[in-house]
């Protein structure tokens, strides 16, 4: 068989390992050859790849990044993006592709598999937010690092007796604001999917203060946002002379924390070190386990379909399913979260 | 309600994260008051406890160990074991034990659950080898540490031009040598499960020079045993003079595999380092979880049970099932694992 | 002898470690007392103070922070704080005072001794930026800290095909960005001492996408300047209805970068993390031998000067020469680095 | 100017830097032409090289081993090896030779130059027992990794109330041992600078038991012998057989202490896990100034020198002072340890 993979949208730690493990497995156990493409959907619509044997795939298991290099083309947004890739599949003499990407990867592999090209997916996101799998690879990495930060950060607030916001990675979900805040031992978490409470946020962290301690940690998902009217808040973007504004939830809250508690308080932004740089060893595994399965998947047909961890079992799902809904933490979890806190 | 807690069996990464989840749900939340009982069941059966509030867990959540002290001593060794335990019980009013500990532990559990006991398990065990539960904490931190010293190993092995046998935990199951030789890209793995035959295990390793390659890295289980009748092996112990003799499976496969390749070959025994400090930020979570539904457990009145992890999902499982059976690697998980050595 | 001890300033790793080797080397080896002061000169002037023993320091060698805490209160504000100093002093029956700090608490210290106060300091600066001593402890955590960050954020960087414009610490000298930005491989480095020619800087980094690179990483200490007339330049500070308007270095040469360079560009604001957390063993040790010696200076009444490195040597200098200069980053270092960006 | 680079001896991580440095000085500033011969001495002795230019050394920085492999043979051993290199020299048109290595390394370029060949050294030793210069890079990093593993072995020893005899590498002197156990509070350290009196080691030990404590940790570097005639001693080999006996200083230890104290004791051996792998930042640093001074030195024509560390300056010393004197660990150095032990 001859097999094309790519790699699209963000960094996320783990990519290269799941290309790796597609080589061997195709190569090695099944005698198939892969093609990657460059850049994404990109390489695919400009036929620019680069043939991918053992060699290819030497030492790359643990690094950061992606050989393939991605970019955020979507297929679907160009008019004739779907016919291109078809074309090229065909001249190629391409038996499957495995697009390895996030939402909008997924959805365009959705749009190129009801176009009837034989896709198999690979979930990538480091916000954990793709509802038909327990986890993604890369999550447990931005988990990893964004908990070292907040360990460092803890003795230098206590040591300043200071308020610090962190913020985490997390736009329109807070896994990562989540798991980070409770390994961390964080006073406070706030998360996109449930608007705060500034009063409440307040009361919490002054409540640490009067009991006598002397520094507290809020961790905020970068897409987390004050309950409406409770608080002035400025989504950011450009200033009227088209200059980046910098605004941000971590900068926001802490000076409205330090003026509600006449604390210092001082914002952190964790910012783009949680996405990239060696994976963690669960990451390394899963990422491998998904491209070992993705190749399966090829050989047994079972096309439109993408990898998916459930318990401790690596299935196939219907890509239809994974891009419907965005998982967002549950209530169960956010309170569990909380007692801790 | 009154609850004694206690730590139970070897060290693990993530004891102190669940003490301090159990202190923080029960006390804070269900105002409980909650009592830790020192090393283990001895502390039990001797009536050797401290006052666990907020200020005893403070600051352990990232640390190593246990402040409750452990110990191997189990209850059902003495005679009087579990009479003992339930006058104390008794004694101090208590409405429930959450004992924390590994296979053994979680026996004793039982024994003492069938005589009558209010007992919430928590399993414990860096081998992640109880069946009921997806994942165990403090297996995450062992395969991460294992996975960071092959990293380091592999620099050496290449500019060295070696065969490193690096030996990892695992007495009964190999599930750390599985997911740290799949997550550092291994060339070999072998593991108590699947004995192994010397002679397939040369091959494999001899293909790899051939193939210009100029070092190999082997891991193995401590537990894992070559095929009987295929290679002379020492299980260790003590000699005539009771002397400790320092055997080890990755001692005799590097003296073997010397041999047979005539290339330099070393063993490498990681140890305790495995089994102590910093637990990951997954464990971190896992351990709170667990500690969380402990609690609530014991507030719903479902004793006789323990904590597991399914999917994303803590559920209560039977004590019974738990200690039934081990959970060894399956065989598609070693053949995932073997492709991409 | 009776010794009392002090942390001021910021938080820096290793305050905790030389906390810890003026108890052991004092009441172990010399069977002193030693005192330790609250939140740093504020103790003393407000003769707030416990004891420290060997069980007050057990366990804290690794921990960041400060068990005595810390505070920015300087005796040289006050009117009357060398007066109350010295009143205190005489109070407790103090032979030594060892004050742990940096450029401001050592020119307190010094202010103190001129007035016949008997003090032995110990330098402490993550900016390593103190003229007499080769290097000081927290320094080499804090550069340890961006390298990582750094090496993470290369292959984001990479993925992305972008600038990322590295923030480090460093408002007065550029030694952490120099370190940090030479372990990493930065592609260009920004540091106060030499204002930087935008333009010079945005050919460095155009001639890298020219040469076929796909990134570009500059680390920017955030004292950092344009040469004056180069570049518009935002000192920060407040707007004029008081709100903190969040400048920056990163920020504003990120927003230059792109504009200049038509490739995107990121700022990336390290910020608290590099002061924080558990210090590397080289910082460690530096601090442990600090302790030891200015025990040792006390005991030979050498007061009026702190522990220094020199080599790999720990002497005594007088405080008056340690606060004359501050040590900046000299032409031959710069050059080093600037070869291999 | 054409100058050839290798690397000899044991890993040792910054290796890679070192290359890399020397490639940017010499290609990008200087102009020059710049190969590097393969394993070692063996690759000038075999006229056995690789062109080295920037693109040769791109991403090595961060990477341990050696890009250019390395051996052991030294060309002092053969009847030859000096014409030999003589004439490949020439052959070749080298202006200089650098090679990076250890005291064997180095003793034959003090024999290559002077014979005339144009020789820059650069120390290398994870060791640090080079007496020219302050420290040798790879030393942090070992000392780092041993560190860190101690930190982990101090909550499993204290949980298992246990004696760890901990061994870490250092045959001939104790740099790392002293300072990994300084580094991480150990409660003896043990080197080959001092033999020890096991008595009273074990009266050492004993006395935190007696005082209360749960557990020691005794750090050993691998050369660390007893007092002669004070306890039984095998120094290692092989057996009758031929078979390699796997004795070793920690596993002996550990015995002597068991039996003497009634305590469990435990070996740990680090191994090879302290030689390779990602440098630290102070190594990368340090190997990256040496490489860039090595090259400063050829073109200044200052042959048969190496490069050494004193202070914060890179100086040139001649190869002759280099390899006389092993640098030990000084008595008052091991003083300061054992105060805070």
């Amino acid at each position: 068989m001859r097999i094309g993979v790519l790699t699209s949208g963000g960094d996320c730690p783990g990519l290269n390992a799941v290309i790796r493990s597609v080589v061997h497995r195709a190569v090695v156990d099944h005698g198939d050859e892969v093609i990657g493409f460059r850049d994404g959907w990109k390489g695919l619509l400009e036929c620019d790849y680069l043939k991918l044997d053992l060699d290819a795939v030497g030492g790359i298991l643990a690094r950061g990044g992606t050989i393939l290099g991605s970019s955020r083309v979507q297929p679907s947004h160009l008019r004739d993006g779907v016919e291109r890739a078809k074309e090229h599949v065909a001249e190629l003499g391409l038996d499957a592709i495995i697009p390895i990407g996030g939402e909008g990867t997924l959805k365009a592999a959705k749009l190129m598999s009801d176009s009837g090209l034989p896709i198999v997916g690979v979930p990538k996101t480091i916000d954990n937010d793709i509802a038909v799998t327990d986890v993604t690879f890369g999550f447990d990495t931005a988990v990893g690092v964004a908990t070292e930060a907040l360990d460092r950060l803890k003795t230098t607030a206590e040591s300043h007796q200071r308020v610090l916001v962190v913020e985490v990675m997390g736009r329109h979900t807070g896994w990562i604001a989540l798991h980070s805040g409770m390994a961390a031992g964080a006073h406070a978490i706030v998360v996109p999917e449930r608007p705060f409470d500034i009063e409440e946020l307040t009361r919490r962290v002054g409540e640490r203060f009067e009991a006598g301690k002397r520094f507290a940690i809020v961790v905020a998902a970068e897409g987390a946002k004050p309950r409406a009217g409770t608080m002035e808040f400025d989504e950011g973007g450009k200033d009227i002379y088209g200059h980046e504004r910098f605004a941000g939830i971590a900068r926001q809250l802490s000076v409205e924390l330090e003026g509600r508690l006449g604390k210092e308080a001082r914002p952190v932004i964790l910012g783009h070190v949680q996405r990239g740089g060696t994976p963690t060893a669960y990451d390394r595994v899963l990422a491998t386990r998904f491209g070992w399965h993705a190749v399966e998947a090829v050989h047994r047909g079972e096309f439109g379909h993408m990898t998916a961890l459930r318990g401790t079992d690596i299935v196939m799902t219907p890509l239809a399913e994974a891009v419907e809904t965005l998982k967002t933490v549950p209530d169960e979890r956010y309170a569990e979260a909380e007692t801790v806190l």
